[in-house]
């Protein structure tokens, strides 16, 4: 097979991430036109460009000499392997995460062995490095990736928190990782926290 | 307001981008866990981070020396201003292509204008650079813009052209913005346009 005909088949399997939903809940409003206004989950595809805007937007929060392009690079491709292993809640119990870390990596192995050798290494490497969050760009890219969904759950009214029966202490453990990433939005984060357990729509830490 | 807020401003506005519908159908198949099969109409945002993925994949068919976070950022923002003025078909006749113009421009002003002055003005650089179309950065985003698509609108049979009543002769316009940007994926659509016709599920040139 050819490179080009190789790479067609690497997006049009990438594309059917547009299929994988998430727990967190949209609560847009309506746009203009054809738009939509019901509720409905985000799909790890709209997640994916979501995050990559905030990358962005919020570049200057990032730590000095972070490379913002690699970033968004990793941002795009993050959450590619749940085209086979599905989305997973961060807040799964321990065990289910470690199926979920064996399927994706999986699944790695297939799609990017979708494409010519020396291309499929190269973009697999960029997900090796977001996932062993080492890198400041890593650790970057992951704080976008957990500080996106509280500011989602906080906008539904906390939804996706209460039906999974997700508590303070809970969220505050993925603020860690913000924290680890930017110390600015990982401030920001603690504050929403603490304000949406304030106007009860998170439950406080369970003793 | 500080800088955060605005950029978590911006951040939530541009996030409306995925209750923007555009007249592409998808059909890929069900992903696994909670996928969804249905066809459906394909947003705009994930669109964007589909067309990302395709710059990552396709690079080797850029000009040589185009810069590729270049383009990518490109995409990411390109459709950022239908939050405001929603998606107009590329068969749209020319009146209403030139008031989606007028739109898109007032919408560019009040988007990129909610971050810091700073910030917003280099955002809006970039997507005048893709709307101008000179650089080799803006002019391969145009063809994987044009490309996407044409991909999708093969797989699901054709069903987007056959609705709008578009015809062989308009999608070969497009195809030389598709040429101008990569001659190899140009190429690529002229083929792909030519066996559609063949195949029945795009109607020939009107004469």
């Amino acid at each position: 097979m050819d490179r080009l005909t190789r790479q067609l088949h690497f997006a049009e399997e990438a594309g059917r991430l547009r299929g994988v939903l998430r727990h967190t809940v949209l609560t847009d409003p309506p746009s203009p036109l054809e738009g939509t206004s019901a509720r409905r989950l985000e799909n790890s595809a709209e997640h994916s460009w979501h995050l990559s805007v905030m990358a962005l937007a919020l570049a200057e929060h990032a730590p000095e000499g972070t490379n913002i392009a690699t970033v968004v690079a990793m941002l795009i491709l993050h959450d590619l392997v749940e085209v086979d292993a599905g989305d997973l809640s961060v807040h799964a119990p321990a065990a289910a995460q470690e199926r979920q870390h064996l399927a994706e990596l999986a699944a790695a192995d297939r799609l990017y062995g979708l494409l010519p050798d020396d291309q499929g290494s190269g973009l697999r490497r960029i997900w090796d490095e977001f996932e062993e969050r080492v890198t400041p760009e890593a650790r970057f890219a992951r704080a976008l990736d957990r500080l996106q969904p509280i500011l989602q759950d906080i906008r539904a009214g906390g939804q996706a928190w209460q039906s999974q029966g997700v508590t303070a202490d809970q969220v505050l453990e993925k603020v860690e990782l913000i924290e680890d990433g930017s110390p600015s939005l990982g401030a920001l984060a603690r504050r929403l926290v603490e304000k949406a357990v304030a106007d009860g729509i998170l439950a406080p830490a369970s003793e």
